[in-house]
């Protein structure tokens, strides 16, 4: 185990930037994960873990196992240096970025692509309800927030250990469904069918868009069928990872639960 | 239009309150939106706002109607104080909260009740849910957030405006709901129903539950039914107000829509 003391180290800058910009995270394609939850939940993709970061006086869990995963002690200073929250558990996983091949890619059959949506925490929030509905894969298109954003992870819950979270071009990959002749299924307020009237799919692929401005219409055109959630009430509209989670359960299979 | 120019004024002092402190808002039953587009859902109850707030330099959209409604102009530094967002658009209504009779209470025969949901934003999305369902009403028990917090009004997006939300005792509701005949679902783990398998009710109140462990067992043992969103994936859980999302749009009849 080794100890850093100073934030001047060059390992904690690095961390540091993780935690702070988008542009170190691409370059890297690395990110950092806090607390103890994410931490265990990041150990259990331990390929992906490059490093163990504890406070000094923090205690690892004696249940997990870690020894073969490099350790490093860091001073509080440090510790605050690297932390995004306000009471840190003072303990970190440095991680890579999951990469999937071509042939990975290929066998997904049910995705949730995600266009323009900005906020992080909706990201994270609809990760974890991708991860929860049992969809293989979430792909981020042009103008989404970072998946690997600390506000994104932290409200993701670990789910980005558990399901694929790829970033793409939407049209790419809609051309690429359409070949494998997998049903995509837009979101829109108009010309579209309410999401109760629609059948489970077996495969399928679910656009849901930007908040303000829903998907963008060129990606709309490509779609084979749109759905609408029917306004009942008199909010002008939902959340999008409200949204996200009655379309994406009125579309999986129900026959799948265990 | 009066013109307030100090940080001092005892009514800034008293709107900065009701921005920070549940006490404020409390002890006033009042509250304060901030935003164009708060401040225009406000509007529509034209009752509950005792005041609009302009910072000098920024125009009201000539379309409102406004000439009954107190004004003031304040400087940058009045309206900075008050604002609890980075760039504000400088308006804010100065609002009282809504009150309900007990006459008005027992019509309600759709209900979310939410039991010690702490996140305020959550509890913001689940009353902007909840209005877009078109359930008559959201009633919050003990160890939810305040409704009223800023964070929580925001998230709500004015909804606040738009469907009766009101703080009360959870058991007392379950007792007069139960002796009004109105079934009442709640959720949880174990002995529960899949939400798809359930049909859709003219009556109904759903309760959900705090984020970490659900709803009160308590509670549970006054439902009539308890329902399940089964996980087919990987996540542990889904965020609370997606839950109450997927749940509610079980539960609603689906040809209200017009």
């Amino acid at each position: 185990m080794k100890r850093i003391e100073s934030t001047q180290n060059s390992l904690v800058k690095h961390w540091k930037k993780l935690v702070t910009t988008r542009k170190e995270r691409d370059k890297f394609s690395e990110f950092l994960v806090e607390g103890f939850h994410l931490t265990e939940e990041a150990l259990k993709e331990k390929a992906l873990v490059k490093s163990l970061i504890v406070r000094e006086g923090v205690d690892i869990p004696e249940e997990w196992d870690v020894a073969e995963v490099p350790h490093y002690s860091v001073t509080a200073q440090v510790a605050k240096e690297i932390s995004e929250t306000e009471h840190s558990q003072g303990i970190f996983a440095h991680c890579a970025q999951p990469e999937f091949t071509e042939e990975e890619q290929q066998r997904w059959s049910t995705l949730l692509l995600i266009d323009a949506v900005q906020d992080p925490g909706n990201i994270g929030t609809m990760i974890r309800t991708a991860s929860a509905s049992g969809v293989d894969a979430v792909i981020l298109g042009k103008g989404c927030a970072d998946p690997f954003n600390p506000k994104t992870v932290r409200s993701a819950q670990g789910s980005h250990f558990q399901i694929p979270v790829v970033k793409g071009d939407l049209r790419d990959w809609t051309d690429q469904l359409k070949s494998r002749n997998i049903p995509i299924f837009g979101t829109a307020l108009t010309n579209a069918t309410p999401v109760h009237e629609t059948e489970a799919q077996e495969n399928f692929a679910l656009i849901v868009g930007n908040e303000g401005s829903g998907v963008d219409p060129q990606l709309l055109q490509k779609t084979d069928q749109n759905l609408v959630i029917p306004l009942y009430g008199s909010a002008e509209s939902l959340n999008v990872a409200v949204a996200t989670g009655i379309l994406l359960y009125g579309l999986v299979p129900k026959s799948k639960v265990e």
